[in-house]
């Protein structure tokens, strides 16, 4: 019944491959990449064919798996340290990398790294619908939310994080209208979430990222909902660029402004945002975005693929665990050092 | 020496012709379109091969000769009023185009139609000078300027509105970095600030809109100077869609925010922005801007082509008789209606 192909999946046993959608090709073409290679892989992730935190955590997963399948019993060690470090150099932000790739590092054989990928793809999937059953409450029936990039089902191996908080509002009968920033560069909000949403009945409106402000403005947003790369322990959240401008606007207008993501996206080991890794791409993906040159030759660009909201901008996060909230260091630890009783 | 090509000028007399500038173009071919019909001028204006609001008010100045070249003594008054009409129906929002077209409507003949277009057009470069040099000192020596859309030579007979500041600040020897906003959907920050400005010789990096919040956080903005299709008896502004969204966040960053406009962008009939009409573009331009579908078919678009900042996040006004500061009616009314003492 899901009326959405799914992102990513094992395809086999241990001797097997990584079938990923290609989102590179979205809106325009649904087509499926069958990774057989550890370059496929690493590829495939650096060009966001595969993209979102947790997708990235589990394609990674599966893809040492493609990278050890032509390794011996006496390589096995030295491969599966290359094959890890390697992979982790595919994107350097996105925390659910590192984590996937330091359980699967962990792995004595071709039979557990699949077990553990497995288990990592099943929880992504739990994660979601955990994260959308806690956050349900917080969209305004009648009203209207702001997204910003694609954490939806395509960033995810289930129903996402923040547009998984949206369908859970919609099974239980809330209704509400979206706004999706377009999301430039790469447009992942009208290439995306404008896809996802559209193809699961839930009403939505596509926007350039500079009229957020106005349809604030105009009393149109209730809520802004995004998902997060990476979230340090004061809660300081790294996500699409983009996304610490939507919540100033958010704060200016009196939106509140919530980070849905797994509890895997923190980094307790970086103190404040200030220590999270911004991934700067090529600047191509703004002069050159659209197959056409739309800038000057040789302009200078400056193209940070994510930013740093502060904590005080944030009125909650929602996570698999449950929603922290006002989001400081003491409540982070309470509901991530806590046994986990609401899941 | 001006390395830039004119954006718009009339050549030969009373039977001559207005050669614009092709912006739709730009910056990819700098071509030349020769407007010789009424039909042509009004594509011009509604297509924004010519935009920026004081070149539209100069552009259909021209254009109104162009429709009444073929008119008799006998349907002299009849023709001009179908012409002046025509004309206000291409663009909805720059108050500059219903300026001049009344200025034209009240000519006798065409030698004196000829005459008042080549005035505004002149008055439209002097105006231009005189905003430079009236806030070229608020340019921050060794800081950082952003700007939004392009509110340049390319928007009008001389040498713009909000980088005509910019050229005489430079000239003066005062060196900055200019941030570009890209401007979505029509991107005329990329194509045509960038483009302008990296012609002379003034540093400028591109960003997309959705990064204007994160420059400033990261201090390398001290000043937003933009222009204004139309502003209100209170100082409210409409400006390209975005420009709102900058001034908020200029706002949350100390940054101050400067509109500079001739003092024909005044609109003193309405009391407040809420009555400034906002077009409404096609949503093409956000779906298929650069001839590749980037949105699902059929997807709901919103595509306000302007938005209007507030008079309290306007922390001055440059115009052609001087600095307006703080923005208030009364502020407006002495600089408005006061003798041009230092013009």
């Amino acid at each position: 019944m899901n009326p959405l192909p799914r992102t990513l999946e094992w395809v086999g046993d241990g001797g097997g491959f990584l079938r990923l959608l290609d989102q590179t090709l979205l809106p325009g073409r649904v087509e499926f990449r069958d990774c057989r290679t550890l370059d496929d892989v690493w590829e495939s992730i650096r060009t966001l064919r595969v993209r979102g935190a947790p997708a990235i955590g589990v394609a990674a997963a599966y893809g040492v798996i493609v990278g050890m399948q032509a390794s011996s019993a006496a390589d096995y060690d030295s491969r599966l340290r290359q094959v890890t470090d390697h992979l982790r150099t595919s994107r350097p932000t996105a925390v659910n990398l590192f984590w996937a790739l330091d359980e699967m590092a962990k792995c004595r054989s071709i039979e557990e790294l699949l077990t553990v990928a497995r288990r990592i793809d099943s929880d992504d999937q739990a994660m979601c619908r955990s994260i959308g059953l806690h956050g349900a409450a917080l969209v305004p029936d009648g009203g209207g939310v702001l997204t910003h990039c694609n954490a939806g089902a395509l960033a995810t191996a289930g129903s996402g994080t923040a547009l998984s908080v949206l369908y859970a509002a919609a099974e239980q009968g809330r209704r509400f209208h979206v706004f999706a920033d377009e999301t430039r560069p790469l447009l992942q909000g009208a290439r995306l979430t404008a896809w996802e949403l559209q193809r699961s009945g839930i009403p939505c409106t596509l926007i350039c990222d500079n009229m957020a402000g106005q349809v604030m403005l105009e009393g149109r947003v209730q809520m802004v909902v995004v998902g997060a790369d990476r979230i340090a322990a004061n809660g300081d959240a790294a996500n699409k660029i983009g996304t610490y401008s939507v919540a100033v606007l958010a704060q200016a207008h009196g939106v509140p402004f919530y980070v849905a993501a797994p509890t895997s996206t923190f980094d307790l080991s970086l103190a404040t945002g200030d220590q999270i890794p911004i991934e700067q791409r090529d600047p191509n993906e703004i002069t050159h975005g659209f197959g056409l040159a739309t800038a000057p030759d040789d302009v200078s660009v400056y193209n940070p693929a994510f930013d740093v909201t502060p904590a005080r901008l944030i009125t909650a996060i929602v996570t698999d665990r449950g929603i922290i909230r006002p989001v400081t260091s003491a409540t982070i630890q309470s509901i991530l050092v806590a046994p986990d009783s609401q899941k």
